[in-house]
């Protein structure tokens, strides 16, 4: 039980989500969590600023250690618990590089799905533009169809090849999330095909967002 | 020598410098290396998209595995040549957390960076707002006295503690960057003896951006 560690989280947020996958890989369940409100302004509240200053979640922490950054809190998972539960650094030089490769890539997907997704959220109304929502659009179009062919040309079922990795940990939660705002499944079949077979591995059953659990998505995507 | 490493750079980005860096502190001089101009668009070239098909620069290459992402080629050299050279990821869990918190905060550090610098490089003529252009100043300036806290507060004289870490060789490059775009030092004064120290490391000073030795810099930052 890893009762040293606590998680203070959102769902459906990917770098939440992210974090507790990596948990469960590694058999750390049972750590203390809270699961505070987006759309109430939470993750502003003086609890989750004590530990995340910059009023983010996740907010996470083992012993005295606090590690905020969602690709950090995995990567220090991956390495504190290397042989705990499933490797997820490959040793094979060529996956490993593939999986930093797509690790760091998918910093620039979630860019780009942030452009569109969080448009007039992050963009005050007296600065939008229409030229600007058709470029992001066309601009995340021609990432997820990058992903799409990656997972086409991929040497196994994984994004760095044939085990699940670092990559699939932080990965799989953005692809989830273009699903869930409305990407069509028939355009994009491989991608497709990942969102829906993983659904079923343990760490992410049971960490799906509990919100998505008794609501319907958003259709933001559909013609992407 | 590294005659099994490729290297394609452009002077002065920090992603490209990141890399330049880590393979200094793993001792594997002598590596295949090409500079690219920024400038001409050479990025986009087709040397570069063979390598990169992001036309994104660095491209970096080690025997067969294609490695472009500048964190990624980072953290793949420090697990790959571990024993070689400084060890960049520390034992201790509480430094090891510290160095991966401050490698992904400074994504965001970049980010805002950006958004300050490049802003009509990345926004058309017809979309720019003041309002925007004063937003990410104060952005980047809030961000910028984060960092300086940091290290006020900080154990020792590196970002993660006591020793010279990954957080240093990712996040070094980004700090010299905006001193070069004109920040304050004496308004910054840990971030300027921070900056000041490390030029003198060998690593560092044996890779210091070419074009930045017979050119000014600019002055965009010096009112942050």
């Amino acid at each position: 039980m890893a009762k040293d560690m606590t998680l203070l989280w959102g769902s459906g947020s990917p770098p939440c989500w992210r974090v507790m996958i990596a948990l469960e890989e590694k058999n750390l369940q049972g750590y203390n969590q809270k699961l505070f409100s987006f759309e109430k302004k939470e993750h502003k509240s003086k609890e989750v600023m004590a530990m995340n200053p910059r009023g983010q979640l996740p907010a996470f922490k083992h012993k005295d250690v606090v590690l905020n950054e969602s690709y950090g809190a995995c990567m220090y998972l991956a390495n504190q618990f290397k042989s705990q539960g499933t490797k997820l650094i490959p040793d094979c030089p060529a996956e490993q590089a593939m999986m930093y490769q797509r690790m760091f890539e998918a910093l620039t997907f979630g860019q780009k799905m942030g452009d569109v997704i969080y448009y007039t959220y992050k963009v005050p109304e007296g600065e939008r533009h229409d030229s600007a929502v058709k470029r992001n659009r066309e601009a995340l179009t021609a990432e997820i169809k990058l992903w799409e062919g990656y997972l086409q040309k991929g040497s196994g079922s994984f994004l760095a090849g044939k085990t699940f990795s670092l990559a699939d940990v932080v990965v799989y939660p953005s692809i989830a999330y273009i699903f869930r705002f409305g990407l069509c499944e028939e355009r994009y079949p491989k991608l497709a095909a990942y969102y829906n077979t993983l659904k079923n591995r343990p760490s992410i059953k049971a960490s799906w967002p509990p919100t998505w659990l008794d609501s319907q998505g958003q259709d933001t995507l559909k013609d992407i």
